[in-house]
């Protein structure tokens, strides 16, 4: 969707958006038996009857790991995404829920070059993620390695 | 592997440690095809070739996923855990290659009650995430929501 941003195309406040995708109870139950069992994100009876969620919700990780896909499938950052070096004030704010559709809206918040590296740089990505409805249901800053254009 | 700590037993400074996991090729390529298609994480020829690791390594969300696991394993926040608020300080230090066994110590950082809902509060856990090294391969600051135990 969008063409490869090396580190000397990136520039702090550029904004790109991602493509939506629709959480299934499929999806949500499967991964959470997975990586994270609780109740509430595998066993439909007790999430309705007895969680405070009222239905299935997504686990957050879920939410999270889907996110960082669909930055990836933008192609902002391939192939020129060399690493990653962590992930700050990730919150959730809203429960994600059988068939609730997201979408990230992505800005740069950092970028410099490496003093060590010539080759490389740090970006910070602010994620702004938004349901169906333009509720925000988790906001995180991601920061990446990113290359140089080769030579 | 420990007794359910609810709210009113949670203390600043309570630490405890989870199983291991190991890392394996089929796993690591598998979660980065669905999550996080990068080369060095899904191509073995390449990531040996050519990529910057010399060797395949594991997604860094795949890392803090089999963590999360590994931590709701220990039965410490079981079924005390209704929910999480987010995630801090996210740091990956060392990458993760196939065969490579990783356990999480964990720490209590910080335990408040709700204000506003008497009956949970919000409890700050630190990671510290090693191999069998004993090499700090992540840390983070995960922000749960803790039920005071059931009247």
């Amino acid at each position: 969707m969008y063409a490869t941003r090396w580190l000397e195309d990136v520039t702090v406040g550029d904004r790109f958006e991602t493509p939506g995708y629709t959480f299934t109870e499929g999806e949500i139950v499967d991964f959470a038996f997975r990586y994270d069992p609780q109740p509430f994100h595998i066993d439909r009876a007790f999430a309705e009857g007895e969680s405070i969620y009222g239905s299935l919700i997504a686990s957050g990780f879920h939410t999270l790991v889907v996110c960082f896909r669909l930055v990836h499938m933008t192609g902002y950052f391939v192939p020129s995404n060399i690493g990653g070096r962590g992930l700050d004030e990730l919150r959730w704010l809203k429960a994600v829920r059988p068939g609730d559709t997201l979408r990230v809206e992505a800005e740069i918040v950092a970028a410099r070059p490496s003093t060590s590296r010539p080759d490389r740089g740090d970006v910070t990505v602010a994620w702004a993620v938004s349901n169906q409805h333009g509720e925000t249901v988790m906001t995180a800053r991601l920061n990446h390695v990113i290359a140089r254009r080769p030579a």
